[in-house]
């Protein structure tokens, strides 16, 4: 223990949370600091998850029938502007280009700060007929938003994402894509990031610009605060009215095709972190490691040691994505590094484990420590990272579940949102009135209305007391 | 073959080479033209190319030890102007970003021409030991140029692309990486995209802005026009001393590190158009074709003819990127398509076929067709992927020998030049002048001089006639 605070301090979570994930993120070496105010440099071991992440999510899409496609960084400030609410939504918060070379442009060009306008542009000159839909495309880019107030991952001027923009000939069809897409989301949420979300839908005052149904997974963080961790959005085909979008049906008569978006960002390191990281720094689910377990050899200097270490890793190699650490510095500083990374395994073997035939393995996730013997390291390694993956996720479940309080009154609520961080469920109206109320007076937003569960409190709104028409989860967010 | 004609007419090549180029990008649904003037969208069948590209570059990046990162989109002025070559490069052909929402930016930001002086910043902040070194970074992007002239793939003003930046404690070992990652890029132009390629060093006329020394990968395209496909470049410790990069070596000493960059675009993917495709469209080699085998049934409304293809299909997706291709449109208008698109091996399966337990494989190389037994599929298949490869790579590399020329005066130089396209050997003294004249008088560029094969033609310069001091590869180029 001594040996950790040698190594790489960081702030505790209970005195500083904020310090704490900043502390993280540069300490375990997932990102740097740009020259440009609020970007980001992301390092060779943020990157590896970024690619883990993008790697399992593009399976998904293309098991579904998505195309990947890639269209231009630059929009035309006339293309921006042709439909109303979107460019309302947008325009406030882009980056312009405005010279080519030494030359002014004849038009200004905002860096996309996402691609709907683009994709109905291209839409009109590749969708004619009925045979052309659906037209199922995503793209990997990285998009601009010129935020203010920036974190690393949280909120950057410019972050990595994927954006999947689809047209289909029927609304029907569309809206079943909007849903699929948003299950898709929580199911990788869950299944790989081991993070649970609340699947639920936005009201109106927090839906995208532009959109008729705004559909989010909502994930709670360590303290307290949710995060929005991606949306699906149905357009009805109000853009491809705007963009002037048509087809021939089967009836061959001219339609506006229906359209959806829906989008996850590099965010989702930034909601790994802060669900599963602890005081000694990061905590990653197996699924997204780049090392998923890492050998430290024990009195490496004794004869024999370094050998089977290196020996047990080109092994272990076999089973998972595994590291040998055989630099010169001593096994603490290393385990308090590796714990920093949130590698999810340790194996420990020194010339005592050798005698025995065994090693030590330790989970990242409760540092509980298992003696292996080792002809038994191909059961127990894939059991011990299924076992850290399942104890991320069930550790995470039981927090929010510990973190999740219902308010009848505004009076309770209030008193919840200053005193309990979590989620708070609450009947709602409907009225908008009520939702700048309950940001006014106990300073939480409304997350989602959910799928599931959408339990019957009472009766009555939380905050004017009229008959109720939906339970939301609110929350401060971040 | 009347069918053909009737689906998608394309230029001749003989006709007009660079309608033939542009009408192939479209027909074969590799682009499409953006608003913004010189902007490409690159669509699912162009993209799905780049990703086989992109994939297996990355495994031969990480195979040698790189490490994937990703540096920020905008580069302020001040940062780029550090090092005086390399800003004199790039400052007339940048797009400069001026506003942030509504306000104007206290400094102009440029949007990444390339990222050297970003790499060079964030290595000061993670360099200071030589234990720190090497750093051998790459990352996957899109930047931007402010070309005049723009064409598909070729020169636009955002194209993507990977651009390597390494960091070394010595020189040699700079030397080398430099030399390492032009030979990988040599390698995967032959092995992967079928592409031979002549590797060289440019001379210094031709020297990336800010380099001391550039290697180049150039390749012979169908008419005659040499083609830059790939750069890896050796920067000393030039931009490490701008920066104020500095490491502690082993005898802890301060000293400047050495660096590299090395690139590659979406250029590649013209580079494969030019390279293999023919009057009927596109040919692709296997290793990057997004289908390696299309299956066509034929007379498909006779009963067991679908099922017959379905199953087979279904059977060679073990083999390959395989698909069916069932729909209402006649064999004939769907062979054309495929070719169009450039699909490597075209499967027809009939009712007489299904009678013979045999089918028909055409290669798109050379449309020669095999009947092969339903029972040899398993190893006939990889054996013709293999064929078409090999095919493609023999006929361009014939082509290739056809189409170089040697010049030993500058009447014949120009001789060469104005009537037959390809490239030209001839000797050079080493001074620019002789260079610019070459230029001016037979319209020739210097592309490289070569590694391997520097045939000593003359004693000397075929421009000046001093003493030569280099064979060198010259040619018009895109």
């Amino acid at each position: 223990m001594a040996n950790e605070k040698m190594v790489k301090n960081i702030t505790s979570m209970e005195e500083d949370f904020a310090k704490w994930y900043t502390d993280v993120c540069l300490k375990a070496e997932l990102i740097d600091y740009a020259s440009v105010k609020g970007c980001m440099i992301i390092r060779p071991y943020g990157y590896a998850i970024w690619e883990n992440i993008q790697r399992q999510m593009d399976e998904r899409f293309k098991a579904t029938g998505h195309e990947n496609v890639y269209m231009p960084l630059f929009i035309p400030e006339s293309l921006l502007q042709k439909e109303k609410d979107h460019v309302e939504g947008f325009a406030p918060e882009v980056a312009w280009v405005t010279h080519g070379g030494e030359e002014e442009l004849e038009e200004r060009l905002c860096v996309r700060p996402t691609s709907e306008t683009l994709f109905c542009d291209h839409f009109k000159n590749v969708v004619h007929s009925y045979r052309d839909l659906p037209k199922l495309y995503n793209q990997w880019c990285s998009v601009v938003r010129w935020e203010k107030t920036t974190r690393p991952f949280l909120r950057s001027r410019e972050f990595l994402w994927q954006e999947g923009h689809t047209l289909h000939a029927t609304a029907e069809e569309a809206k079943a894509e909007t849903i699929q897409m948003l299950n898709i989301y929580a199911d990788f949420a869950e299944k790989v990031l081991a993070m649970p979300v609340v699947r639920g839908q936005k009201t109106e005052k927090e839906r995208f610009a532009g959109a008729e149904a705004t559909y989010t997974i909502e994930a709670l963080m360590h303290d307290g605060k949710a995060l929005q961790s991606g949306t699906s959005h149905y357009f009805g085909d109000g853009f491809s009215r705007a963009f002037e979008v048509q087809f021939t049906d089967k009836e061959n008569k001219l339609t506006h095709p229906f359209q959806t978006s829906w989008g996850t960002t590099t965010r989702l390191i930034g909601a790994v972190i802060m669900t599963h990281g602890d005081n000694n720094g990061l905590a990653l689910p197996p699924a997204i490691a780049p090392t998923q377990l890492v050998v430290i050899p024990i009195a490496s200097h004794k004869p024999g040691v370094l050998e089977k270490a290196t020996e047990l890793c080109e092994r272990v190699k076999k089973l998972c994505r595994a590291k040998l650490d055989d630099r010169d510095q001593s096994p603490g500083w290393k385990f308090a590094e590796h714990e920093m990374k949130g590698v999810p395994l340790r194996l420990e073997i020194g010339p005592r484990d050798i005698e025995n035939n065994t090693c030590v393995i330790v989970r990242r996730d409760n540092y509980e420590k298992t003696v292996v013997s080792l002809d038994d390291l191909e059961t127990e390694i894939p059991r011990l990272l299924n076992a850290v993956q399942e104890g991320l996720y069930n550790r995470a479940l039981e927090r929010r579940a510990n973190m999740t309080f219902d308010a009848h009154t505004l009076e309770e609520m209030k008193d919840i949102a200053d005193n309990k961080p979590g989620f708070i469920r609450a009947m709602w109206c409907g009225e908008r009135e009520c939702e700048d109320k309950l940001k006014e007076e106990a300073g939480v937003t409304s997350r989602c209305i959910p799928f599931e569960g959408e339990e019957h409190l009472s009766d009555t709104c939380v905050c004017c007391g009229k008959p109720a028409k939906h339970m939301l989860y609110w929350g401060k967010a971040y």
